[in-house]
């Protein structure tokens, strides 16, 4: 190893040394920083390098230098590619001698000598210069000659604007070091950070009991959805469902005649995963939702569940493909002590990876073409790390408009290393984040560590198998206050069906519904009273016509003088949007608290007040740096506060 | 890039990511830490490989996991030397059928097609083995078939533990995997991070006013200094120093007769680097001064200033070697708008910058073949990085005892930058740390961040530089104050001469000494009234006794109800040794304050208590959990107290 004459580290953003790429979206400011310095008192310059792969030239932007030794630059992701950058930096003689010169001056020292060290440098420069550069150049020369030792009238010559331009163009660059290797940045469209999920049964959008729906009846629900502000139907696997081992209703062992079964029991007679459930419709049926869908201005997420039903085409075309046992049967799912006697997992440890690799992208390619932009990942951490970087790489070379969510609830490190490896979003431990402190530190390490560079969260209130504690005993003001968190915390969120109805029956002691929908067909009453339709459509709407909610990073938690009450800021970069939010955490109980604005942050001057609007009641408050607020779980058990009048920005 | 099927990030120890080694002393046990991890369920086994460099084979460690994907193992470091360490990591069929197995038993299930599984795995290793080990695999075999289905029985059979070891080292590995690249561990010997150090001007070692001391009169203040209990003697430059310019009393421009000039302008009539000051005696007597420290056990440290008077026989010799002005004169060092007339600095980025590399390295390793080990580096940072990343691998090469201090007191990442290089000690910081807060933070960057991987501080209380206003203003007891807290906080510390006495006064409103020693030759009573030497003594006692203060990174701050009063833990790994230091920081007034010792880091039941023994006063308390010290300026203003009873370990 030998050592640069400029060292560069510590850049930002980067993903583990730069083995992983960092996420960012189409249109954001790419903010680079790094240590950059060297050896003694020359003045240091540093740019970016940065081009999108492929391309041949790179582009340039500038550097300045903050504190310590720390640098920064910015440059604009405008397009939906995968970005490099790198930092370049060199030792600039002729600002070195300047920066020399000022304090000579100011010390009232003889620059007689620096006068002429001056001279050299412009003069070099003007030999390799041209044209109306060269005759600026011999200018400022023949002014720098006529100071003689006068080193006031020496500083006004080279501090010349065009001269310091042209100098910093054309002059000399000592010893330029350039970082390697160059950092990736992959770029993605906006609905990979942003971006409101609703997830929905089809077969249960129906209205007469026991009858499952078809795509063409659930089409009716999309208007109603759209109206809730949803961006994003997600749908669970829309296959046929197997009937060997089928489950019954509450996961019971033995399916009951007329039980659906559950749709990530892939494949039966109707086919497998390039098949539409029988009991939904057609492929052309399915077609026709997305358009509906796309027409109301939604898409449509798929859930990719790499499991087989016994039934499965595969089954008896690749039983390579599978684990078997000692006897030569094909080996159920298992998670000791549980067998899953309705799915058999695939081999991906078997001499056939390949073939089941290419399998997989064949699926999604398929769905891909019938309009499928987003993807659901069902345990992803089942499955190696290299098969999704690979599957993820290949989409993202064809199709880069295509997005993954990773359905992974395991262990962090496992949950990160699916981010750093592609996957556009991640579910999160949001759920079982109830408290302040939980979710102060949860939401710290994923806004202010390495981790906001790879991984986004998707807080989703609930899912088919997580009706957390909060909600079953807390009732409808936990569903409040949950969909609040979720939705404001979070750019990404999703609810599943039924949570707009606090539907919170669970099986005892469990997290897992009673009836759950998973086994059995649901028909509701979507406009039942108690629910939240309204809420959740104006708490959307907040969402999009709010950008500080559109980042995730932003969030910075304020002082609340009572462990019930969460306070937080956000805000865009330019603070044109500041929203200030209150949610009280405790279903139960009436809380209050004083709260604390940091004024400055916020462009108020001390002692000074200004007015917030409260996005969920519309009502108006004049506030200053100490707040009193009362929230009771009858009203809604949150203000979200846009402050209006910012006097100083 | 392609991903591995397990994969393992985040090893420590590791700097940059591997770019620079990770310091130790010659016996250090080496704690390597490291996530490992895949996909699924299955179980995972790993292990270091270490080895020194230069040689082909590697040894093993095993790892084992912590909590979270996180594992630990380790190796001892017996050896002066480079050593290097990778980790391997495998899937381990046998274990993970094992755990299966024991999961499915536990929910009494049907294990018949298990148990076969384990028989496969079993035969396919017995295969593999030869004479006992096979013996002992077909004996488990006999016994796991004769198991049937009863999966108790089978459990016993395959957690026995003489199969568990054959199975461990003949079972398959399945995808192996080897972190890349091996890490570095730069070995020291133990001098690298613990002594004492005592900075004198040999000069200045005499008894006749006025007159200056040689290296034989000098010779004889050895023995003083050793009772005070120092480890290290270090020497500003020894050369002949230039007339040219020489600075007077005080730093003035002209010197008057008889003032002996700075030993930083170096080279005279005389000589130079290869040469003894005239006034100090001659070569031989330098070799005897290298003899009688070491004969009392101590060893000497030669400050290397790369900067000479004009008077040096390099200046006739290698013009080139310096900075011109454009007159074609050589150029003094000048910080603008200060001259430094005396000197000149040697330019690095001239044409001949080998030559005055490999003149350097003749230097140093001169000073080596007369007995010296300890460089401290004068201003490092004002040469190039690659300079000194150079020279210290070359003498590292040479001679893996010689160690370099970097005197750099610049920006924070410079100074880092140094110590990652390759100095094996920099200074520091310390002296303008005194608040308890202050305290509290720079140690915890130093022992609990990154930079305890390759930054080992030397806390000087004071240097020829600098005098701070702490001990300007806070007369005695403010000496006592900051011994106790450099000698204890940090297993490297130091004094400059004239501390034991408390000489305070300065130019006024500056870290400058008033008369410097730098300019002029002292004579001191060394036993005066006011003497520190008692305490200096002491506490070196304690510091060689209680292996606790042998480490920087064991710091541990505790709680203590006074913003004066500095309360810390220090311990040994094994908990044989362990210190609970309190501080008065306050120099004028006697503080008083409750502390609280975390009982079960000491081994104490709640509840119990524990007897100390203040390690400076031979004082005894009984302690607790909670407790009160009050310290005076006048009495010491500290406890050391060493935990004398641990009744479980």
């Amino acid at each position: 190893m030998s050592l640069p004459p400029i060292l560069i580290e510590n850049v930002s953003p980067s993903v583990d040394g730069g083995r992983y790429p960092a996420k960012r979206v189409v249109g954001d400011v790419c903010v680079v920083e790094a240590d950059i310095f060297r050896d003694g008192a020359e003045v240091l310059r540093a740019q970016i390098h940065w081009w999108k792969e492929g391309e041949t030239a790179f582009n340039v932007a500038p550097m300045e230098p903050l504190v310590n030794d720390r640098w920064q630059g910015r440059f604009v992701l405008a397009d939906l590619a995968d970005y490099r950058f790198t930092l370049e930096a060199w030792t600039d003689p002729f600002a070195s001698w300047r920066s020399a010169l000022r304090r000579w001056v100011a010390g009232n020292q003889d620059v007689t000598s620096e006068i002429q060290e001056g001279i050299r440098l412009i003069a070099a420069c003007a030999d390799r210069a041209e044209g109306e550069d060269c005759q600026t150049l011999e200018e400022a020369l023949a002014l720098l000659r006529d100071c003689g030792s006068d080193g006031d009238a020496a500083l006004a010559v080279v501090s010349d604007a065009a001269l310091s331009t042209l100098m910093d163009r054309l002059g000399a660059r000592i010893q330029p070091v350039v970082y390697d290797p160059p950092l990736a940045i992959q770029v993605n469209r906006t609905r990979a950070r942003f971006g409101a999920w609703y997830e929905m049964f089809p077969r249960s959008q129906g209205t007469v009991p026991g009858t499952g729906a078809t795509f063409r009846e659930a089409e009716a629900r999309l208007p109603a959805i759209r109206d809730l502000g949803f961006d994003v139907i997600y749908l669970p696997p829309i296959h046929p469902i197997g009937a060997t081992h089928r489950k019954g209703r509450n996961s019971a062992l033995e399916a009951g005649p007329g039980d659906p079964g559950s749709p990530w029991a892939i494949g039966g007679a109707a086919g497998g995963y390039l098949d539409v459930e029988p009991a939904l419709g057609t492929l052309e049926d399915f077609d026709h939702f997305v358009m509906v869908a796309d027409r109301l201005g939604m898409e449509i997420a798929l859930d990719f569940a790499i499991q087989v039903s016994p039934d499965h085409p595969w089954v008896r075309a690749h039983p390579e493909w599978f684990y078997l046992r000692p006897d030569g049967t094909i080996k159920y799912a298992e998670n000791p002590p549980k067998r899953y006697q309705d799915i058999y997992p695939l081999n991906f440890q078997s001499g056939h990876a390949k073939q089941i690799w290419l399998a997989m992208l064949e699926i999604v390619e398929f769905w891909i073409d019938h309009g499928v932009k987003i993807f659901r990942i069902d345990n992803p951490h089942t499955k190696p790390f290299s098969f999704w970087h690979w599957l993820l790489q290949q989409v993202r070379r064809r199709d880069p408009d295509v997005l993954f969510l990773a359905e992974a609830f395991t262990r962090p490190k496992i949950m990160k290393a699916l981010a750093k490896l592609g996957f556009h979003q991640s579910y999160s431990y949001f759920t079982w984040r109830n408290t302040k402190q939980e979710l102060t530190e949860y939401l710290t390490e994923l806004s202010q560590t390495e981790v906001r560079e790879f991984y986004q969260p998707n807080f989703f209130t609930n899912t088919p198998d997580i009706l957390h504690e909060f909600l079953r005993r807390g009732g409808r003001p936990a569903f409040q206050i949950r969909l609040i968190l979720a939705a404001t915390l979070s750019p990404s969120y999703g609810i599943y069906s039924g949570f707009e109805l606090c539907e919170n029956d669970a099986v005892p002691d469990t997290e897992e519904y009673l009836n759950s929908e998973k086994f059995e067909i649901k028909v509701r009453d979507w406009n039942r009273p108690g629910n939240l339709n309204e809420l959740i459509a104006r708490v959307n709407r907040i969402r999009n016509e709010n950008a500080a909610l559109h980042d995730l990073t932003n969030v910075r938690f304020l002082g609340a003088e009572n462990a019930n009450i969460l306070f937080c800021m956000k805000a865009t970069a330019d603070k044109s949007n500041v929203l200030l939010i209150a949610v009280n955490l405790d279903p139960f109980h009436t809380q209050d608290a004083v709260v604390w604005v940091p004024l400055a942050d916020i462009g108020v001057r001390a002692g000074e007040s200004y007015d917030v609007e409260d996005l969920l009641t519309g009502a108006r408050y004049r506030w200053g740096e100490r707040n009193f607020v009362r929230l009771s779980p009858d009203g809604p058990p949150a203000h979200i506060l846009r402050v209006e009048r910012i006097p100083h920005p």
